[in-house]
């Protein structure tokens, strides 16, 4: 019985994530690396903007010339040239004079402010009144105040979005080194499961529902699926598919294990693997405790409960985690959840912890309310109504009515 | 001036966005399905699952016969056999048996319950003793008990789930119908636009931003990018490339117009077009007030502005929502966003919707604070620093410190 010393508590199981190690990085274009995670953070090597611009249409000045102008007592000022959006201005303002400047075109020497064109009348072809003060620096973005040469823009592991594709492309950044795409093998066993076209489907069996379910999460946390596999409940032939996923993948998840023969071929399978090192066999969760979790050299290497449900909430809890450490995750980021206030009282068994799937709904003052699904054990139609789950600690007995709990939302 | 008599609220360009019809439906397999959203709603073609099934590991049995069972009286019932994962039961359990059955398994003909194997004691090979009763029906999954045939299932234009391609698994359903992804030709044109590989940057040129940020926000709502290019600002050039994207594009984004004359470019391009039509010439909005909508048959077309920022946030607030509806997003459907506390006084114009951008903190009591991010019109670093925005509606002349306000979250 020396397995059972590997059960482990969920908590012993996230901790154990903690320390995966990132993939090895690759370079990718940016129109590519929109939800990648960097390989090392860096900074800006220029200014943005690389010269002071102007940020609204209008004339550029020397603001002193403005100081207390107002309707009543207008500024007049001598309109010496045009700056073309995209130009070197090819004049300068001094003292008395003005330059019309679209926004985003380059502010022309001399002048140190813009006015904006609704505080300004034209009198004629060359000169214009400035019906309001501006002060220096208005309407101007400096060189490097968007972007200062070498400040700090993105540290190791951050996930690339949209709008840092925008920052790199603004800083003349063409690719950047990432972390790697994990590549999973999934495969699914079980001496009840038949492939999902069966029809009309033999008592007994079910069709083959974590070959898709699972493909679908494990695509969603940005990993690839490689080898997607149903194979017969026979230790050679789960053995041999693991082997063939060896080469070219970074993870096998295995799910299957709702027989009590199965469960123990699980962790046969990993045994017969090179390298391989049982992590931990079971975890005290409901549901999902045949949860095996091991490493095949780098490999890493999971076993899920067949039970679609279980397998669904282990992998979500688990073994997306474990991918979006692949992808290199930094240690201390939390996993996204939402707050809301539970809508009534969950008993719970002390020394277990349970993830209990909640829908959520406006609640009041702004704070959503999570309203526990049950239903029986194993019931699919669950996780469609569920919007996230909650976990009760193993150290609780339960949590009233009214408490303020962390929904973690389902893929 | 015509014109300006297309200038629109923000709610206008929404209410307008609402009466976007999908494009036409194709079938896909379900591990491609994810993420669409279906064409037509569907109810469950057979039950789920389509056999009473053990719930726990234990012994079938006749409930009647643990009636009053308890460590101190337990039950002695007769093991008259054992049923397989996914096998028929080959015996029948009559008052006075029980038939061992692992979690999954169908329960035999003649059993109403299942015994927890924790609630029983081996006495000898063929008896055991039953220590607690159980009620008819219990640990014990109905027949269509999980999803009846008939249910409800999907509505037409629900996006699919990873937890929701399980169902259709579990039901064998091996084909969707779903609605078309749209294609977005992206174009971006301006004087002062270079190729972001451009190096050193001459003064007053900026580097072609939004090629590279639009695209990823375009893919980040599902859509996919055909035609993408930097078109010189040429009215000839423009309207050429937007000919060369009709045949095989739904969507032509051009984004450019920061220039007054590449403002006017875009209305002309569009007129350009067979078929088209302005709908949207200006909206009463910052940033972002240049923002042209328009059709060309059944295409659509946006022109944004060259600014960044103003491009980003317009392509969110808008074109995004456009191209979900292309996607079958149904009209009523929510904007995801959050609730929050605004932790500070910020003033707006009456007749005018604000887009501020902000940064989310944890709060007190559940609710998030929402900081507004300041910065000279056009930082592009704003968006760096911010988690979404929240809207300042037109009617308002500000909104005061302790608002509620919802959050709309960037991409």
């Amino acid at each position: 019985m020396a397995k059972f010393l590997k059960v482990k508590t969920a908590d012993d199981v996230l901790s154990m994530l903690k320390s995966i190690r990132p993939l090895e990085p690759e370079r990718v274009s940016i129109s590519s690396a929109c939800g990648r995670r960097l390989a090392s953070g860096f900074s800006a090597s220029e200014p943005v903007p690389h010269f002071p611009r102007a940020t609204m249409d209008g004339y550029a000045v020397c603001a002193r010339d403005t100081f207390g102008a107002a309707e009543s007592l207008p500024a007049l000022l001598e309109i010496a040239g045009e700056v073309l959006m995209g130009e070197t201005p090819g004049g300068r303002v001094s003292p008395g004079k003005a330059i019309a400047v679209p926004t985003g075109a380059m502010l022309p020497e001399g002048a140190d402010a813009v006015v904006m064109v609704e505080y300004t009348l034209s009198v004629d072809n060359i000169t214009i009144e400035v019906t309001r003060p501006v002060a220096p620096g208005e309407n101007v973005l400096q060189t490097g105040e968007d972007i200062a040469p070498g400040a700090g823009l993105f540290c190791k592991g951050a996930m690339l979005r949209p709008r840092d594709i925008g920052v790199l492309a603004a800083l003349g950044i063409e690719e950047v080194e990432v972390f790697k795409i994990p590549r999973v093998a999934l495969l699914s066993t079980g001496d009840e499961i038949v492939p999902i076209g069966t029809r009309p489907l033999p008592p007994g069996k079910i069709r083959d529902i974590n070959i898709f379910g699972l493909a679908a999460q494990i695509a969603s946390a940005g990993a690839l699926i490689g080898l997607r596999q149903t194979v017969s409940d026979r230790l050679e032939d789960l053995v041999r598919a693991c082997l063939d996923a060896l080469g070219d993948h970074d993870v096998i998840v295995l799910s299957g294990g709702s027989s009590v023969g199965a469960r123990d071929y699980t962790t046969q399978v990993l045994a017969s693997l090179p390298e391989s090192e049982l992590l931990v066999h079971g975890v005290a969760i409901r549901p999902g405790k045949p949860t095996i979790f091991g490493r095949a050299g780098r490999l890493l290497f999971w076993g899920l409960p067949g039970q679609p449900v279980s397998a669904f909430i282990t992998c979500q809890a688990f073994v997306l985690p474990s991918l979006q450490r692949l992808q290199g995750m930094t240690e201390d980021e939390p996993s996204p959840s939402a707050r809301a206030v539970l809508n009534r009282q969950l008993p719970s068994v002390h020394g277990r912890t349970d993830y209990v799937p909640v829908s959520l709904s406006g609640g009041s003052g702004g704070v959503e309310e999570a309203s526990p699904i049950f239903g029986k054990s194993g019931a699919i139609s669950i996780l469609a109504r569920a919007n996230g789950y909650i976990v009760i600690p193993e150290h609780v007995e339960g949590l009233d009515k009214g408490s303020m709990v962390s929904v973690f939302p389902f893929r």
